[in-house]
């Protein structure tokens, strides 16, 4: 049975910065696709912020026909109206990406860091750098919103090889 | 100059229920077009319920060619994940329902109860009879969520009158 091809796309949802990263997979390989933020307008009505975030979101999800969406799980905040911002635009960025056919995943940030760097602990820059050693770039991904995502997105990726491999495993 | 005809959608958000009411304004009249409410499965991922409530909300803004959406601005919350999951169906309910024509109205709990009942230390049921008194229904609008939606609606639609009331007398 050869290895499904799975594009792969984190998100670091925020109403003022929402970050993506894109990577591929198919059997142990990991490439990078893209990365990058939507920002919006910090003048303008909620509404139409987060408006601006499902058009990014949509159009991102049809060029690069993504298969897989990650995100961090968010069951804390700094306080009650971030939670609720941030709710509102990890809201939006669901149902702009994720329908019947998307296979999505949630994963605690020390999970992400356990799975991008080896230990739970690791600070933001050594996940950066192993994001960038995983995935072969020459320089560190920029901004941090991204590379977060990024760092999501593979921890997606190698949580869905292990599914594969046990439902395999099990299979046999 | 005749005054403008508005349907004006008020919601009340969550994950599980999403209360809504709709009335329609023209000069000093109101009057109850529909309320109900949309439910989410319990047993479903979390972007499958969001995309439902996106999905039903779509609906009803077609169908019944909304021009204005008013909610509950949310500050508070029980605790922090309550919050991000009201935020989430929040952050929903915006894109499926606003766009640049439509207007957006945000009122507190106590502006809502205030504009309705007449005072801001109403309390639920005071907020309901007056819903049914307004819109001359003949039972109580049921269930809570919805008959709050739609004295959000009615905080809308009296606050959009007076403003154009204003708007005249400032143009005079």
């Amino acid at each position: 049975m050869s290895p499904e091809r799975r594009i792969i796309l984190g998100l670091d949802p925020g109403l003022a910065l929402l970050g993506y990263g894109v990577v591929a997979t198919e059997g142990h390989s990991v490439t990078h696709v893209e990365h990058g933020c939507l920002t919006t307008p910090a003048g303008s009505a909620v509404p139409e912020r987060l408006q601006v975030l499902y058009e990014g979101l949509s159009a991102i999800r049809r060029r690069l026909a993504i298969t897989d969406v990650a995100m961090e799980s968010l069951f804390y905040s700094r306080n009650v109206s971030t939670a609720i911002s941030v709710g509102q635009a990890r809201g939006v960025a669901m149902v702009a990406t994720v329908d019947g056919s998307t296979r999505f995943g949630e994963y605690t940030p020390n999970e992400v860091k356990h799975v991008v760097s080896g230990f739970g602990g690791a600070r933001k820059r050594q996940v950066q750098e192993m994001v960038a050693l995983i995935l072969g770039l020459a320089t560190l991904p920029t901004p941090d919103d991204a590379a977060d995502a990024l760092a999501i997105a593979i921890c997606h990726a190698q949580r869905a090889e292990l599914s594969a491999v046990l439902a395999q495993a099990r299979g046999a």
